[in-house]
């Protein structure tokens, strides 16, 4: 009937093309804890509500204690004919304790143990992450505190638009940080339903105890309707968007690194840990931790949109297609866990050229708010009109060829006459970011106690919540 | 300079372009409301602080009024000349009520500005959002209610597998739904923080009291860094997220509802209000809303998408790549609250046929999984073995053209001598379906139970936490 | 300086990190082939331009040789340490030949290597998928043989609309096949042009032939600007698209074999080889192999979102972003291939229920259209008018419970006297799909000269232009 | 039976849900043009076979040229009752004409006339594009025309790599937006095929002639499959990936503008044409335009995802998901339009700070690689060694804080003693640009030998093929 006609890796006909796109313990064997864990809990509660005797029970725990031991100690083969992790582990307990094992999959099936499984182990990757968030965000709030008072150039459109400091700019990064940590956290708090207990997706007429599973397993309760339970996928996908958008934060992180570390900025240097030198010009520090982690930002969207289309139109219940969620997520948390790890080290490895930043931050007139600021504040001038009067200063300074603070008192009054001596006190840059005093301004004072908040709230504990 | 060029409706040349790509007023006038509230609170801070004078606040006040009706009663016009809608609104306040006008700007920037507003505007958008679901929660609770013991067919890979009823799979929509709700209650929860106040990027030196406008506007506090407060889109980002995942929700019950229209399935019938008939082909009704619903899930990630581009690498704070973040808000707002209200709408206009749906369950040994639990429980015979004899019955039954409730004891007996007449009291679908008791299973006690529970989980306040 | 805070795999700190995030050998080692055959090519012109001696050029031509050969044969060992594919073949040629191997890289940078590298590899992909392609097509067209007459209702939203032949449905599929054969091919033609040549990114002092290297590596001709040489990844981009454009072709076939295969159409069936049944319900042929092609529409789309992602706002010339640009593309290769593999076979193995689907197209009112051009064709009426007429038949029928085949002459009458008993000749499905005579249609005839048309189109040669 | 449960909008129940979700005129009236020309085709065909009177011929062709013009001149009220831009051309053809309207729908669908039109529309669009893509090659080429020889450094990882000119840089992009015009060409000969004559989706019966609507419609040939003719989509796909990969390069570029306007890269300067300055700060000149253009890629890519998911495991033939396909097209083609004609605007209105750039180039050891060359060239060191060699010279000015072409002949020959006078000849940045002669490399005569290329293989005629 097969006519063999596929070349290559598909020269033995539809079994090896069937095989190959059916098989999935390839990757689904990073479930394998989770599997182990899910089946003992199973295995527990059929004892307790006298569904397998004590006997099995035992039986059944020590081989799946023995398995998962074998496989701690890379003493397992995962075999691709057994097409899945749940199969192997079935068939190895089989061959290690016979009979019983045949009465562990009672009241079970393999759509409510993957879904299960699955859920165990999004939850431990959110907590692999919250801990990684949590790590950069103190490289940020460490570094930040280094420089709580090194003023940089505040950017609108990347061009130069008022003094900040350079502690202040880390600090926005530790905000964003905290509320991925708070998606996550949420997202968290959504999948700890326990789905163990759906059978294939209408229940069971066994007399099981979905409450004590739930409980052991560690989720807050049993989902609520079976045919949902084993369809379900939501939490994948709130992963992935979660994931996303963390990585446009690293991104823009990333490029900022990028930028700052051209020639012609000149704001940071990296040792060679985190960029790639040149024997022959070793002035050329490519940043390329960097560009990567602006770069992975594509695959993690990727991953969203994978998931995201194989759901779109699945009708209920479970379908193969959901087989499709595992290798996006892995490959997701992979990405961000490499793009954490490297963002921290490139945190940490930096150095600011606080003389640089601070000439750049001086130039092109960036206190000009600030002396229309004065105008309002202390003349009572519209600040509209303010905004009028600061333009024709600036002129004025443009003309000359200085910046504001050189002007002499007489060129300000000849723009308006009401001006006195005072406003100089404003034009400099330290005195500009150290007056932005307002809750969450740039002012160092305002900055340093930002970073004791941000350590309170963000470090205390091992917990975002 | 200009070389004119541009044919058509670039022939006016550069100004006409940059116009055209920079003016936003043309979708975000949809923010009017929210900037003038915004304004009104910023307005009456100003005069609380002393920054601006009673007389002064009083008239903006009242401009500001008379603007909010004029807009509200289709009087005002907006102009592409003043870009935005919040120049737009300030020119219109200058003409009203003159130099107080020029105060009102004072210590705000369009930056911290729009953040507001835009803040403001999606959180009415969940809001009725939350409103809208709840009303599709509604709609299919009341359906399930009248179907919870309505017997069919419970698919995997939309292969006949197990009886439920046409209420326990209606339910399964209201969990998730469910979370649709609590994911962008907890997306309201995080962007509830004001950046009014932020200035353009770096705090202000004015003594502004931005608890007290963040009180005003309903915000739980002010944001904690200038910088994130004005160049943070997240809370967009995350709305789009949400919405995306609630269209896999939609789309997977359209994609049902088309499956079930077809003359194959015959499951439901839509009258003339959800469907296209046509006059020559009267049994032919095209369940257009169902597919449309289908298909604008591939707008709403569209829109993802286009925002998650947007932000990718995009350094601090603001820049106008930023202006793009409205048009995807707002597209995905119309085409999720059209969507579900298409979605409600087909909920209570369909009638299904439980006829046709039952006999669809009584086919192909539905109960054969009741069978081999049958097994398990009273002959205490573990289950991958039920399983086996369970297989060789349904071989006999399939040999015979019969299904499993037309065999002899006899036949069944054949296939293992243990089995007693009590085995047919399982394998009825009625049988089937109300023997699935476990918590979260398809018994119709059960259904009716979860019926009760979600009502009160989800109908009870108007809001889902 | 570094603190060790990476727990797991970063625990040895940045280098760990550093490499884990940069080396690509992991997947660029796919490039082996590719890379050896450049450098010989390049190796060759530099001997030809008197760049390098005869005795050098033929030690660097052995040395790459044995590399090649060593690979083929699996003796190769890829270091992670030596980053890339490129230096690690560069460090084994030093070993084996010493000092002529540095030569090798006189007039080339890693970044026209890299970029030559990998559209040789895009173009030898699109060769295969292109093979593929074909393979799909003869088996689509030789099923369409077998069932050219065979007839079945013709679908528009899932409802039965008019019959037309199953051997016309699947040579549908064979045109849209066409078409993306027709793009690759476009593909291959843009891409086919040799960045090797214009060294790091502003091409080389030295006397180089770039008609040399281009012509022996089988590209059209040498890429026009050294800076897009090295910074172009539109080949990459352009067959992900394609590949997208591709698979939602499959995706489109796969949800109909879904369909069919359900219990309620039952239109065709598959054997074990591209089915998963169960030893209990053996009716249950669940589609797994239909379901994942469907699904895997979701990977491809995602890694087109990847590259565009990465690309979107890249400065030029190389950024090592790039070096995200392979995976993408090799995983969607992969899939493809699979996806075309398995979907050929599910064509040669699948049976047609021809019964269920003649019994499905005579129901439902099917040749109604045909009654309607009867009206218009044989009395004249306007067909606005016979489509009136219709409906009135149509309707007439519905209430005598039976179809229009059955009515008689006097009910025909009835409706309008005009009629003779002429109209009966065109109201059997049978009739209706055979009077489809306009090109393109779906009468037998036509289908049979399709599909002769069709394998001289596609079929005759190897490449599809 | 419905409970007119919704508020707002749909406050007048199903009716209005309906209406909205349905109804496609709002945007498909872009369509009129197109469907008129199609009208007028085929009404001439049906005349030509003799299916209608030449008198009804007449009748119809003057009313719809009637029609064309009211609508031209804006005469025509598109009402959303009738649903769609056909229905609303049919029904007012009906009342101008009467009866002979009724004869115009003869042999032809809303299927077929849909995808005629809207093959039709996407193709003038791609013409559109062609010529925008044209202008933009012009201004580009003009530009490089002025500055073939003004040198800046090139980057790559946005490190100053080595010195190209202004003007070889620009071409890159004619190279990109070359490839750009050859997808839209090869998209343009694939759409080329006429749907019209499929029917809804089986063909007809009536003897039709889709060879003279095709020619007509100038279509290359009539569609070969009549399922395929009216549920394909590949050219709306095809469209929006053209649009995808275009709009990477737009990308590109304006970040390059936008990094290039910044106070530290200072390379260039946009006039207030293209950019937004401020009256307080003079110097702060916010490149708008090019920030727009780079987030507008979210946008398209935002529109490719969404016809991607509507496709994605569609059944055949028509379904109404479809309808989903305009809009996405629509926006992606007013985007790219607008992009642009923004960008060749930019080009010609931005003024490059070549003192600024050359002393950026002549930075940071750029010339280091012509001293590897030159050692290789010159002295028949082996590559690997000359790049040793130059790293230590490097290092050596850095020490001395000079760049290299300061240092003596016996600072060089510290390093090799084999170094002669003549090395000092390529270390300047335009010796060492004028030196790239190699074909496609920067060298000045080069580049200018490729504007004068370029204008011949882009700019002669006004079409790309």
């Amino acid at each position: 009937m097969t006519s063999k006609i596929w070349g290559g890796r598909f020269s033995a006909g539809p079994a090896a093309i069937m095989e190959e796109i059916n098989a999935s313990v390839g990757f689904d064997q990073r479930l394998a804890k989770q599997d182990l864990h899910g089946s003992r809990a199973h295995c527990a509660m059929l004892v307790a509500q006298g569904m397998i005797s004590k006997e099995d029970g035992e039986a059944i725990q020590g081989g799946l204690l023995r398995i998962e031991k074998d496989i701690a100690e890379g003493n397992f083969i995962f075999k691709r004919s057994l097409e899945d992790v749940h199969m192997n582990i079935e068939a190895r307990l089989t061959d290690l304790i016979g009979a019983p094992a045949g009465r562990l999959h009672t009241a079970r099936s393999r759509n409510d143990q993957v879904a299960t499984d699955f859920r165990m182990w999004v939850r431990a990757a959110i907590g692999n992450i919250d801990e990684e968030l949590r790590k950069l965000q103190r490289a940020l709030i460490d570094k930040a505190d280094s420089y709580a008072d090194a003023v940089m150039p505040g950017f609108t459109h990347l061009q130069t638009a008022q003094p900040v400091t350079f502690g202040h700019h880390l600090l926005a990064y530790v905000e964003m940080l905290g509320r991925d940590r708070s998606r996550f956290a949420d997202a968290k708090v959504r999948l700890n339903e326990c789905p163990l207990g759906a059978g294939a997706l209408a229940g069971t007429s066994f007399p099981i105890d979905r409450d004590m599973t739930a409980e052991k397993l560690e989720f807050d309760r049993p989902m609520a309707n079976s045919m949902d339970a084993v369809s379900d996928r939501d939490f994948a996908l709130e992963f992935l968007a979660a994931s996303s958008i963390l990585v446009t934060h690293l991104s823009r992180f990333a490029e900022e690194l990028v930028v700052w570390s051209s020639a012609q900025f000149g704001f940071i240097k990296f040792t060679d840990a985190f960029s790639t030198g040149s024997s022959m010009m070793p002035q050329k520090r490519n940043p390329d931790a960097a560009e990567l982690v602006r770069a992975k930002a594509g695959r993690v969207f990727g991953g969203l949109i994978t998931l995201l289309t194989v759901m779109k139109a699945l009708p209920l219940t479970y379908s193969k297609d959901m087989q499709e969620d595992k290798e996006a997520v892995f490959a997701t948390f992979d990405t961000i866990e490499l793009c954490l790890a490297a963002t921290t080290g490139m945190v940490e490895d930096m150095t600011p050229n606080t003389e640089r930043m601070r000439e750049a931050a001086s130039a092109a007139f960036t206190t000009a708010t600030d002396l229309a600021d004065w105008l309002t504040q202390k003349l009572d001038i519209p600040f509209r009109e303010s905004h009028h009067i600061t333009g024709k200063i600036v002129k004025l300074a443009e003309g000359k060829g200085c910046d504001l603070p050189e002007l002499t008192l007489a060129d300000m009054q000849s723009a308006d006459a009401r001006i006195t001596e005072d406003v100089f006190s404003v034009l400099t840059v330290d005195a500009s970011a150290a007056s932005r005093k307002s809750y969450g301004g740039t002012a160092p004072d305002n900055v340093k106690a930002q970073i004791t908040a941000t350590r309170e709230r963000f470090l205390r504990e091992k917990s975002s919540k």
